[in-house]
C-alpha cells in the first residue's frame, strides 16, 4: 500500500461531494487537493521507460516493488509544473494556457489520481474510473455552468419511463444539449457510446443532443516485454458513425493518431485532445443549422 | 480446487476442438464428457437453499467450504436426468422431448460445467463463458447444419474493411441469415447486442440477418443475505428493441418472468426457453413476407 492517508481520505471526500451535483460548492477544491496529494505521492517515483510501438510517442511506468502504474505518456507528464498550476484548472484558466501547457496540465492531473491507485491497489479500476468521470464532468458542468443529469424521462404514447443515461447537459432553450460519456479507455465496449447516442437521437430526435465522448488514453501494456502499443479499432468506429449514430467530438488526454485522422475522411469523425474544448465550448454549445 | 483433472483436461480439449468451428467431428462428444465429468464433480453436493425474491422460483447454491457456486434454479436442475440423457443432447433428441424434460435438461447441462468452474476457481468468469458459447453455437449450428463465421466483409464505396460479429449463419439464399449473440448474464452491457443488430440491419439490409440472444440466467445473488433475485430492464429492451433494432428472439436457460411478458405489449420481444427453439429452428430459418 503506497496511497497515503490523505490521498485515502481525499478520495473518499470528493466522491461524496460529487454526490451533491458537479457544481457543488468546493468541488473544485477537493479535485485540486487530490491531484495535488496523488501528485506529491508520485511524482518522485523513478521512472521506468517503456518500449514503445506508438509511434512518436514514449511512455515509462512508476514502480512500488513489483506493483507498476499503467502507461504513462513522458511528453505529456509533468508533476512539477501541473502542482505549480493545479490553481489554473478551471475553463478559465485553462482557456488562457497555450495549448500545449493545457494538454501536459489536463494529461498530468487526470493521470495523477489514476496513477496513485495503480500504486495502492493492485487490479483497482473502479476508483480511478470515478475520479477520472468527476475530473472531466465536472470542467464540463463549469465551461457550460450547467448541472448534468443522469436521468431522462420518457413518455411516447403512454409508455412512461425514465431513461439512465451518462452525463446529459440542457444548456437551454437556443443551445445545443450535450450528450458527455467518459471512460478511462475503449476497448469494445465503445459501441455502447454510440448505441445510447442512437437511443437519445430516437427517443428525442436527431442532433437533439450532441454526443462528446471523453477518454483518458488507448495504451496497452505487456508486461512480458515491458512495451505499450495503443489498442485501436478505427474501421469499427466509422462503421459506427455511419450505421448507429453520429458522435459529435471525441477528445483524448493522450490522443491516438489513428483516431485523430480519422477527421480526415467520410464520415469525419472528429478526435482531438481533450485541450481543445476549452477553446470551442461555446461553438458546441451553439445550435447550427447544417452548412 | 474442487474440479478433477479430467474436468479441467475434457475444458481444455473442447476448446481446442472447438478451435476448428462448431462441426467439428468429436465436438458433440467433447462437450458431453466435459457435462458429463462436471455432473459428476457436482451432482452429490449437498444444496443450501437461498432465500428467492424471484416469485414461482426456488435457487440454492451447492458449496466447497467457503467457494459457492452461482445460484441454481432448482425447479430445472437435475444432475441424475441430464447424466441419465446426455445423449439426447442433439438438435433430434432434443425436438422429441417433451419441453419439460428439454427444459431441465438444457439447463442442467448448461449450468454443470459454469458450477464447476464456480467451484474450482474463484471468479473465473471467462471459462464458463466460453464453455456456454461453445454449448449453444454447437446446438445451434448443428439445427441449422450450418457452420457460422466471426467476421463479415464490408466493401463500400470504396470502404473495404472485416466487421468482427459474435456468430453469424448463412443458411442459402433462400433462408434467413442468423445473428447469434451468447451470453451467461447481460447486465447493461446488452444494448451492445442491440448496437451490433443495429450495423448488420445497416450494412447488409434491415431483416437480413435475424438476431437471436441466448442466455442462460439474470439471477443476482446478495451473498450476506444468501438470497437471490433477478436483475431485469425490461423497460430499457422496449426502448433498445423501438430504436436501436430489432431482436428476433431472445432465449433463456432460465427465462425471467419479466422479460417473458415483454412478448405481450409493443413492441412484442419475443423472450423464450431456449428448448423452444427446437421447435421453432425451422421457422426462424424460413424467410417469410411481413403479414
Amino acid at each position: 500500500m503506497l496511497r497515503g492517508m490523505s490521498v485515502a481520505s481525499s478520495y473518499a471526500s470528493l466522491t461524496r461531494l460529487a454526490k451533491g451535483g458537479l457544481l457543488t460548492p468546493h468541488l473544485s477544491s477537493g479535485l485540486r487537493d487530490l491531484i495535488g496529494e496523488s501528485l506529491s505521492v508520485i511524482g518522485g517515483r523513478p521512472r521506468e521507460a517503456l518500449t514503445s510501438n506508438v509511434p512518436g510517442k514514449s511512455y515509462c511506468v512508476l514502480r512500488h516493488g513489483a506493483v507498476m502504474t499503467r502507461p504513462i505518456n513522458t511528453g505529456l507528464f509533468d508533476p512539477a509544473f501541473a502542482a505549480s498550476r493545479l490553481h489554473d484548472l478551471t475553463p478559465m484558466g485553462l482557456a488562457a494556457m497555450q495549448e500545449a501547457d493545457r494538454k501536459r496540465l489536463l494529461y498530468t492531473a487526470a493521470m495523477s489520481y489514476c496513477a496513485a491507485a495503480d500504486l495502492a491497489t493492485r487490479g483497482d479500476q473502479k476508483t480511478p474510473g470515478t475520479f477520472f468521470e468527476i475530473f472531466v464532468g465536472h470542467l464540463v458542468a463549469s465551461a457550460f455552468n450547467c448541472e448534468p443529469r443522469q436521468r431522462l424521462p420518457v413518455d411516447i404514447l403512454g409508455f412512461k419511463t425514465e431513461l439512465p443515461t451518462d452525463y446529459v447537459f440542457d444548456l437551454g432553450d437556443d443551445k445545443s444539449k450535450i450528450h458527455l460519456p467518459i471512460k478511462t479507455s475503449t476497448r469494445e465496449r465503445v459501441i455502447q457510446v454510440w448505441a445510447h447516442q442512437r437511443v437519445l437521437d430516437g427517443v428525442y430526435g436527431i442532433n437533439r443532443f450532441r454526443g462528446v465522448l471523453t477518454c483518458l488514453a488507448e495504451t496497452n501494456m505487456q508486461r512480458k516485454t515491458m512495451s505499450v502499443g495503443e489498442t485501436c479499432l478505427p474501421d469499427q468506429w466509422v462503421i459506427y458513425q455511419m450505421y448507429i449514430a453520429q458522435m459529435h467530438r471525441i477528445y483524448y488526454m493522450d490522443t491516438p493518431d489513428r483516431y485523430a485522422r480519422l477527421g480526415d475522411r467520410y464520415p469525419y469523425i472528429q478526435v482531438k485532445p481533450f485541450a481543445s474544448f476549452f477553446a470551442e465550448a461555446e461553438r458546441i454549445a451553439t445550435v447550427a443549422p447544417a452548412e
